[in-house]
């Protein structure tokens, strides 16, 4: 299995709530058969029925809007992105569910909730390069 | 919002477990401070505690191995290619919760949940191009 990633797929129970969302966020879907995809980098981001979504895996969809185990982040380039992307989720219909802060390890974050609950974390870590097109690499911690 | 992710992280209830599926099917992670690494791609999965992990993006844990909302996808190059990783997930000590169909949209997919229950779809289709580096790019649906 190559390390990587083809598809990140939220299950939602409203698609055009949530497709607003992320389309107030800055992202721009497209809609195929009551599904929306987002191209993310190197990958993509897709809405689709949380029922639908869990039928398809092989698995009961359970209830919605607790803690599914899974976090999205988003870094950005510093401090003033973060609150700036907090309050810009609240605004969208988000819910800010840890308020930006900075931690011991040098980097500062905070958290949202999209309306189906989603986790994502919002973070500036300089320790954690950013490259111009937004890819991630991580440090080598042994040299650090 | 740049239409990006820069890391995904999963809750897990024993970080050895976890670490060493996503090892034997041939991700190669570094371990810091209870919390293990991955690159992939242009960004990183990242392994940690589930209830470090809630806590830390302001939720509560709740319970551990239900359908948590999100499937990560890995889409594949051939048919075979989903048969083997779906044989090689359950060896590994994944669970098969869909075995391989294909589908009439002219994809052929399964899925497994990882040991602590996080979905991967794996795919194969011909219609979402992977570039030679892995990553995908979505078709414009307004012209297929």
């Amino acid at each position: 299995m190559e390390p990587r990633i083809s598809l990140i797929t939220l299950g939602v129970t409203d698609l055009d709530r949530a497709r607003r969302f992320y389309e107030a966020l800055g992202w721009r879907g497209q809609e195929v058969e009551e599904t929306v995809f987002f191209q993310a980098g190197g990958l993509g981001l897709v809405l689709w029925g949380r029922e639908k979504l869990a039928r398809d895996s092989g698995r009961e969809a359970g209830g919605a809007g607790g803690f599914g185990g899974i976090v999205l982040a988003h870094n950005v380039r510093s401090r003033d992105e973060v609150d700036a992307l907090l309050a810009q989720a609240e605004q969208a219909g988000g819910r800010v569910t840890k308020p930006a802060a900075a931690s011991p390890h040098g980097f500062y974050s905070g958290a949202f909730a999209d309306p189906d609950g989603h986790p994502w974390e919002v973070a500036h870590n300089p320790g954690f390069p950013l490259a111009e097109d937004g890819t991630l690499t991580l440090p080598d911690f042994d040299t650090l």
